[in-house]
């Protein structure tokens, strides 16, 4: 799910953690359009994703918070987050500056 | 989840993604002693969390980098630590300073 191998130290991460109601119309089509946009957008890193009936964690890693900032900006994305009081129960959203990162694969 | 309401900045996320290997002996214990230890150390907010069969990711949240290095010292948390090339395939684990947050609740 990374571009790249994740880098020690230095980037960004945006955690979205969510609990889903019951209102999904349009969901499912958005997710699938945000989420083939969002990784062709200049600094997106890579992200981890996990779902638990209807709550989850999503966390897309970006270069900079430029990159955070210019797809804040795309007008589909504007009009995702539009829907994001209908969809979700409850959510928050984090942005955070990774300071050291460590990763161990057999 | 959280022992507080988010704060909206100035706080640390220790995000832990991983994937479990089928050698889990002990595992399930150690993960209970351990969360129960976490929950009461100096400094811890909360947490969030979500399992996907073996895949998983765990963030854990903090006051400070201090309360992090206390935690990281905690004899109990080391022996848990050195199970981990056993317990798991991969993981990632990422020291964040969360710079910015947003809470929606209905």
């Amino acid at each position: 799910m990374w571009k790249i191998k994740p880098p020690t130290s230095g980037y960004y991460a945006v955690i979205f953690s969510s609990k889903k109601s019951n209102m999904l119309d349009g969901y499912k089509e958005m997710d699938e359009i945000t989420m083939q946009l969002a990784q062709n957008q200049e600094g997106f890193l890579g992200y981890e994703s996990c779902n638990n009936g209807t709550n989850g964690i999503f966390i897309s890693y970006w270069k900079d918070m430029a990159a955070i900032n210019h797809w804040k900006e795309n007008m589909i994305h504007i009009k995702a987050k539009s829907n994001a009081t209908r969809w979700y129960e409850r959510y928050l959203s984090q942005i955070c500056f990774v300071e050291h990162s460590h990763l161990f694969e057999k």
